[in-house]
């Protein structure tokens, strides 16, 4: 038993800061667990009382009854080390922090953390929190948290299958009353406030190797790692995502055009979706995937199909259909002819499918025409809509859906926009038929997307980086001249090029070069070269020495290159991120900087990658050709981001390489200028 | 009275196909008319019943006692217009046509309802419907509908002040019920099935004028005419509108850049934002901006002060403030200074104002904070967000809220995200209070943002349409040349340009024009002139005569152009549109036809509008300057615009013009390329 498992399978647990008086946050653990039927060992721990409601309690955890799994403390945070201490004394193997007063209140508080982790990673006890309103598991009853969740009259306290953690106890808890009261039944709420040692998405990737655990949803304030996103994706349990400070994203100071580009938030975007876990902006939409990560059933693909009673409800599902990546089926040429000696003529028989308020006077129309769908193998999920609609009425469509649900494996979304108080039993019926419902079209088109979208993303294996450092990485601050040579040696191919060495030697070089050159300064730090005036294009014989003379007044060398045939101009670079390095692809010049028009990808690319990215570019149509103007070498980009990832992959520290352009011929690809930057320290991004 | 006010006002409403036969639809109205407790006359009608739920029932509207003044019709589609001529005959000034079996059924029936049309609009009657659920009046007990929702045990059946008009009875009475639930009171229900007579808008607009009224919220299948929308938008109230099918949006088949660019969907989305009326894409959406609607305090811009108990709740309403078009309040100095005083030392000063759960225990932080938010001028509305608390935490919460929202007329929205089990009073207290509430931040923001865009967006005066048709309006197929002569008299640049009439007039032309020119084939029907290769720039002397005989070739003239200089190129075009001429601007070439960076306005222009339309491009760095590159002259591309309007502003019919490219030089714009076109009939939107 890992020492996380402890928040679902503990059989003691000691709460340290006990206490009986009312109104006490000490209360309510040791209240909730006798309460809703712990039927572990409670063990309150206060030195200045020898029993709490009717239990004995001990002076310090060190004196309780040995073997506690799991530890709530919940005393003042000067009191805390001790509390660690005497955790890890007792051979404790976890604690939960609830105190405050630590890294949320500043330096002091940040300080009295570390010492804190410290002391428990040298005893070997984990620790949840600081800064937190602890966990629950509603399967086990393990109720190691104050949340005023649980002082509520009536709690729908039921076994669940979902997992939810956040770094906000607040937000977390009242997140998870939500659900209850939509019918959405959680297993598990963790709250991991500051995540000084368990991280949330630890408890994540712990809860989903539980073989009951049958989805997880998390709100997350910090950047998460990596390795536990991929740990988590491998899972194969489907996941969804809420992080917060989508709007504080770029805030970290860059040095190259990809750096502005890639932002934090923008890389954790990209990762989530090559990963297959799903991202949301909002707490309902966090509840509405939940909901239906709570049925087991998947899309084989992104084909879905709309019954409804409404024609307005059709047509709003079908504007959501679009807006979330999924398409309408076209349906076999079979299932409309089915379906059109079904459904009534002022109906509809192309999808949506409209089998209008007939229903009501025939109810077989709803299960006839959800026959037909799940035989139709274009169909991969079925949304079926209805509206007002009273009593009985919903009784028989919800009849009809259980039936449809039972037959195929495909998953059926209710979007039933209607209240509660029509049809008091639906939701509680619906929940039994394991069809997840939603008050609107929009809704339950999106929660049938995530099911795509952690279908579809295939979750990968991690990649190890390579032990070593790649030998070819260059050194902090290369020159243009030494970046082309190591691109060069990679096979990407850059323009013909050599130093030139004075005035005479200029005139020479243009001539070799074919009778036009290129000029550029080579003068180290200058990142901006052409703002800079470091680039002349065009140079000929005649310009050669005057513009040698003009460039080496810069202070450094003077390159000269041939010129590029005529093409469209990519901006491709590489960034280091938290997640790991981030390839960024655009077109160049403004398209970029002031459309944002850019594609993201974690290193290393998979087989298909570069062409997927430049074909996922708005302006992708600039490469294949537009208005007569004929297309470029789009396999020679793909080919170029291919080898740029392989060059790329491994190499250490935090680095930006920022080619931009290189230039897309009618035949091959070019790397016109290429900058290196080594960052020394990072700015934090939390 | 108008005849849409019988609706609400109506003292005798008969009930045309009225039965007591259980599961009737026809018993319905009755029922509800006398269970809800109706006050005026209600006057069964059918032939062979004398008495129907205790009421005396007649065999015609025509043998019912006089003074009818609504009428429901629920008989068969062929007994409907005997209905009809019925209710003329009575003298009823306006019926609901409930039965279905009309144009929504295809050819047949799209005739019958012709029929019942003409023969309403003789004898002065006014319909609503065919193929409707009905009309409710909360205020007033008028029940003339047959929806399921009046059926149920307990429906929340009070006073309102929202009108709920929907073209789709299902999902407006669906839609309705859920605000029922939500405690969100609709004032009326109307529903308008295939308006037929009386359109969905139209009751909007006499909803709008009635003083009770507080707000509007509708669901639209057809395209709004834009007379309606300005009458809608000149009563002040607040309104938002779901119109479905954004995905079947841009079917018409475009003759132009212009055309396919400024599609339905994006000319109404345009017309409603410059009308200060707020577009919604979901039910949940409408009800969440209809709850704002019921409060009657407005903010006075756009700057939002988020105050919550949870640091997450917090960030997710600043990462909402932003995805909304709003903006954190900087704050006042003297404002930070006394939360400094207020807040304790873990919370935050900075908007978001995170009083921490400190207010648990002295529930004064809420009260004291939100009063220098209040008194803070840089602060338009608040946005309180508390998550999970129980009981009496949340009743303090809501008295501090209630007081701060009487103290100043500044929106207060909350967002609660905890399950009402928790506090199942603090919907109640909270709607007392007037204090719109939602379960998540990004709920309450976007409701926030909604009372913005009501107010913000200055509703305009209709303008009416000249009289007479423009004297200037071009002929059908003008030429470039025609064309470019009839922008020049409008004050627009056009480059020198001149007919050539041979080989030899060719090489004079380009010597006349400076030496270089650019050639262009003129031929009638000839719209993409660049692709045929109809358009040869950087014309000399020497290959004057040859390009002459290959663009005369083609079929038409030549006409040859002097050359403009460097600048950057716009797209400019007008269409004409169901809600009016749409003009429509964008960076020319591949910005438009990849990236959709364009931006409308319906005309005419009003001042600044041109500037304001080039400045939300968002390319518009390209226009005044990007990586060292000068800018063009914004202005006298903004004056074109203006130019453009008042030349094409009062052009009858349906036409297309298409300035593409306009150069926009260091001084001046110039107009080098225009095409119009005139369709006969358009493709009916529907």
């Amino acid at each position: 038993m890992s020492a996380l498992s402890a928040l679902w399978e503990a059989r003691s647990i000691a709460v340290i800061g006990a206490s009986e008086r009312h109104g006490a946050l000490g209360r309510k653990p040791v209240d909730y667990l006798l309460r809703y039927g712990y039927e572990g060992k409670i063990l309150p721990v206060n030195p200045r009382s020898p029993q709490i409601l009717g239990l004995p309690a001990y002076p310090s955890v060190r004196e309780a009854p040995q073997g506690v799994d799991l530890a709530l403390i919940m005393v003042a945070a000067e009191r805390v080390p001790q509390a660690v201490d005497d955790c890890v004394a007792a051979g404790v193997p976890l604690a939960i922090i609830a105190s405050s007063g630590f890294a949320e209140t500043g330096e002091e508080g940040a300080a009295l953390q570390a010492e804190v982790v410290a002391r428990a990673r040298a005893g070997g006890l984990r620790l949840i929190g600081p800064n937190c309103i602890g966990a629950v598991s509603f399967n086990t009853r393990v109720l190691a948290t104050f949340s005023p969740l649980f002082q509520a009259e009536s709690v729908p306290f039921e076994r669940g299958t979902l997992g939810f953690v956040s770094q906000s106890g607040a937000l977390g808890f009242g997140a998870a009353s939500l659900a209850l009261q939509r019918g959405i039944r959680p297993g598990w709420v963790v709250s991991t406030g500051n995540d000084a040692d368990v991280t949330a998405l630890e408890v994540l990737c712990e809860l989903a190797e539980l073989p009951e655990c049958q989805g997880l949803v998390g709100y997350l304030e910090d950047t998460p790692d990596i390795e536990s996103l991929h740990r988590l994706a491998a899972s194969g349990k489907p996941v969804a995502l809420l992080k917060s400070g989508r709007t504080e994203a770029g805030s970290r100071a860059a040095a190259s055009h990809t750096g502005a580009l890639a932002t934090d938030d923008r890389v954790l975007d990209t990762a989530l979706r090559q990963l297959g876990i799903v991202r949301v902006d909002d707490i309902d939409e966090l509840l509405d995937v939940a909901r239906a990560f709570e049925s087991t059933r998947r899309p084989k693909g992104n084909r879905v199909a709309v019954v409804t009673t409404s024609g307005g409800s059709g047509i709003l599902a079908a504007d959501a259909v679009e807006r979330h990546g999924l398409e309408l089926s076209p349906l076999k040429p079979e299932s409309k002819e089915a379906l059109g000696a079904i459904v009534p003529a002022f109906g509809a028989i192309d999808n949506p499918v409209d089998i209008t308020a007939t229903v009501l006077s025939d109810p077989s129309l709803f299960d006839r025409s959800l026959d037909v769908l799940i035989a139709d193998d274009t169909v991969d999920s079925i949304v079926a809509c209805f509206c007002v609609m009273a009593g009985a009425d919903v009784d028989k469509a919800v009849d009809s859906l259980a039936k449809a649900a039972a037959k195929g494996g495909k998953p059926i979304l209710v979007a039933r926009t209607g209240a509660d108080f029509l049809a008091p039993d639906a939701p509680q019926r619906l929940r039994e038929a394991d069809l997840p419902e939603y008050p609107s079209p929009a809704r339950a088109l999106r929660a049938a997307a995530a099911l795509w979208e952690v279908t579809g993303g295939a979750p990968r294996d991690p990649v190890e980086a390579p032990a070593a450092p790649a030998a070819r990485q260059p050194a902090a601050g290369a020159s243009e001249p030494e970046l082309k040579r190591l691109l060069a040696e990679a096979g990407i191919a850059v323009p013909e090029g050599r130093a030139v060495a004075d005035a005479e030697d200029a005139v020479r070089s243009v001539a070799e070069l074919g009778g036009r050159a290129v000029f550029k300064a080579v003068v180290p730090g200058l990142l901006h070269k052409t703002e800079a005036g470091g680039v002349v294009v065009g140079v000929t014989p005649e310009t050669a020495a005057e513009t040698y003379a003009r460039l080496a007044a810069l202070g450094g060398g003077v390159y000269a290159e041939g010129l590029a045939g005529e093409g469209v101009e990519l901006l491709v670079g590489v960034r280091s991120s938290d997640l790991g390095p981030v390839l960024t692809v655009g077109l160049g010049g403004i398209f970029t900087e002031a459309l944002d028009d850019v594609v993201h990808r974690l290193l290393p690319l998979r087989p298909g990658e570069g062409a997927e990215m430049l074909s996922q570019l708005r302006g992708a149509r600039v490469l294949n050709g537009w208005r007569g103007r004929p297309g470029v070498d789009v396999d020679a980009a793909a080919a170029l981001l291919h080898r740029i990832s392989a060059l790329v992959w491994g190499w250490p520290g935090d680095f930006e390489l920022d080619l931009n352009p290189v230039r897309v011929l009618k035949e091959g690809a070019v790397v016109l200028d290429a900058a290196y930057t080594v960052s020394e320290g990072r700015k934090d991004s939390r």
